[in-house]
C-alpha cells in the first residue's frame, strides 16, 4: 500500500462538524470560528532527518525549511499566517547547538512574516530528528482560494522556476505569501496550490479537485538552472524538462485564472514582482487528464508522482 | 542538557505578535483572533512508539491516547475542542490494519467530543511510529483558566485517583472536558493544569506560573488501585504514595479555588459527577516551595520530575 492509497483509506469517513469548511484534501484545513469576515486556516507539516534533510545540512536551513513548508500552504490559500507550534522529536543524545540552530532558522523566518512561535514541545525519537510544525492563519472568507475552483478555459500560471530543488533551494526557499495575497486581492484566482510534490503531481491534485483536465505547452515550462546543471553533470539525472515536471519541493505557486485575465495578471505581476518570473504554462480543459504539447504533437502525462516521459 | 533546560533555552526569545495572549508555558497557547467573546486555544502533542506506547498495545487505544492527551490540555484551560490534524510518521513497511486501528481510536474519541479531524499528513519515520496531533479549540475569554492565577490560601483540588497509569489507564483515560467546563461555568477557578508529568511536577508548574508555594496533606492524596497493586506485587516499585505523587500520565485536573468556595465545589461536584472522585489536597502558601504534611510533620518535596521521598 503506498502513501496515496493509505491516505485515501484513512480519510474515507473522518469525523467532522459544522465549523469545517474544507477538511482533508486542500493545502490547509479551513475552519469557520465566527471570526467576522474571516476563516481560520490550519496546517501541519513534518520534516524528518534522512528524508527531508540530513545532519550535514546547516541547522538554520533545516529550521527554515520546516516552517517555510507550512507557510507555503497558507500562501496557497492566499492567507496570512498568525502563530505556529513546534514539535521537536530528538534522539536522547542531541547536540544543543544544532537544536538551537534549528530554532534560530525557524525564528528568523517567523519574524520576517510576523508569525508568533506560541509554544510546542520536545519529545524523544531515538534514531533521528523529526520536526513537526503546526500553523494557524486567517484569510478573508471571500478571498480564500481552494484547489477546486478551476474552470475550463482557465490559463494556468506558475511562479519561479522548477526542478532540481534538492540541490539547495529546498532548504532556503521563500514562501510566496506576499505574491499569493497580492494575486487574490487584485484578481479572481479560481484555484491555487503550492508545488511540493512536483508540477505534474500537484497540477493533478488541482485538476482532481476541480474535476477537469489540462494541456501544458512543453516549451513554456520554466526549467531551473539547477535542473539544467544536474542533467549536464550527472549522467543518471532526469532530462531538465522531466525534472521541472516531476521534481518536488519547489514551493512555487500554481494557479489558474480566467483566460481573459491572463495578460493583466502577467503585466501586473511583472510590475509588482519584477525579480520573480511568472509563466503561463497552458490551459484548463473540460476533458479530464493531463496532456503536454510539444513540436511533435500532444501526449498524455501518465502516472502520479513519477512521470514516465521521453524527451523528443 | 535535559529536556527542561533545553526548553528553557529554546523559549528564551521566541518571535511573538499582538495576537498571542499566552505563548509557551501553559497547557495551550491562547490566541486572540477577534472571535467575539472568545479566544482560540492551540495545542500540539506527539506520542512515540517505545516511549508512549508499544507495538503490542491495541492500535485503537494508541490512537485514543494520542488525541486524548491534546484534549486534556484543552480541558485544562476550560475550553471546547473544535478540530484536529493528525501527523502520522510511519516506517516504510507499515501494517495497514494497525494504522487503520490508530485512526479508528482517534475517530471514536473525536466523535464523542464533536471534534472534527480536518486533515493532516503521513510521512516517513523509518524506525518507529510517531503520531503528532494538533488541536484547536475555543474558550469564552472570561472563562479561560491559566496556570498563573492561584492565590495564597487557595484550596488545591484534584480529580480522580493518581499513580500507576502506565498499567493501563494511560491508553484509555477520558479527558476531563465536561468537568473542566462545568467548573469554570459555576466557580471562579483561579488556576488549572492537567496532570501529565505527575502530581508533584505539574503542581510545581502551576506554582511557578503563579509565583507561590503549596502544602499538601499526605493522607489526602488519592492513590489509585493500580499504584497500590503495583507496589504490592512488584518489589522494585515505588511506594503507593510516591507513585501517586510522581507517576505521570494520569491526565486528571489539578486546580485551585478560593478556600471560601471549597465546600461548594466539593458538594456541587459530587452532585454533578457522582462517579468521579474529587479531593482537596491542601492549600496554596505565600512562600514558594512544595511541602507535604504527614503524621511526622512537614517536609519539602524536592526535585522536579522524580521526587526523592521516603514514606514514614
Amino acid at each position: 500500500m503506498n502513501e496515496l492509497e493509505l491516505i485515501q483509506l484513512l480519510t474515507r469517513s473522518l469525523p467532522t462538524n459544522d465549523s469545517v469548511i474544507v477538511g482533508a484534501g486542500d493545502d490547509c484545513a479551513v475552519v469557520d470560528l465566527k471570526i467576522p469576515g474571516h476563516w481560520l486556516l490550519f496546517k501541519t507539516d513534518a520534516v524528518v532527518e534522512g528524508v527531508h534533510f540530513t545532519r550535514e545540512d546547516p541547522p538554520q536551513q533545516i529550521g527554515h525549511k520546516s516552517l517555510a513548508r507550512c507557510l507555503s500552504d497558507i500562501a496557497a490559500m492566499a492567507g496570512t499566517p498568525t502563530a505556529a507550534l513546534i514539535t521537536l522529536a530528538l534522539p536522547r543524545e542531541f547536540e544543543p547547538g544544532f537544536v538551537e540552530g534549528i530554532y534560530a532558522g525557524i525564528s528568523a523566518l517567523a519574524r520576517r512574516h510576523q508569525v508568533a512561535i506560541a509554544g510546542g514541545e520536545t519529545t524523544t525519537n531515538p534514531e533521528r530528528i523529526l520536526i513537526s510544525v503546526s500553523l494557524i492563519g486567517t484569510v478573508a472568507s471571500e478571498k480564500c482560494v481552494l484547489r477546486s475552483g478551476s474552470k475550463a478555459g482557465d490559463a494556468i500560471f506558475v511562479s519561479g522556476e522548477l526542478g532540481g530543488s534538492r540541490a539547495g533551494k529546498h532548504l532556503v526557499f521563500e514562501p510566496r505569501l506576499a505574491e499569493a495575497r497580492w494575486l487574490a486581492e487584485h484578481f479572481h484566482v479560481h484555484a491555487m496550490i503550492d508545488i511540493s510534490d512536483g508540477l505534474a503531481s500537484d497540477l493533478r491534485h488541482l485538476l482532481r479537485a476541480s474535476g477537469l483536465g489540462a494541456e501544458l505547452r512543453a516549451e513554456a515550462v520554466p526549467i531551473s538552472r539547477a535542473a539544467r546543471l544536474q542533467a549536464k553533470h550527472e549522467s543518471s539525472r532526469k532530462p531538465p524538462l522531466l525534472a521541472a515536471l516531476s521534481d518536488g519541493e519547489d514551493f512555487e505557486l500554481l494557479f489558474t485564472v480566467a483566460s481573459k485575465d491572463a495578460v493583466r495578471v502577467l503585466d501586473g505581476w511583472k510590475e509588482q514582482f519584477p525579480k520573480l518570473r511568472l509563466t503561463c504554462l497552458g490551459k484548463i480543459t473540460p476533458e479530464p487528464g493531463l496532456k503536454i504539447r510539444d513540436k511533435t504533437g500532444v501526449r498524455s502525462l501518465t502516472a502520479h508522482g513519477y512521470i514516465h516521459f521521453q524527451e523528443s
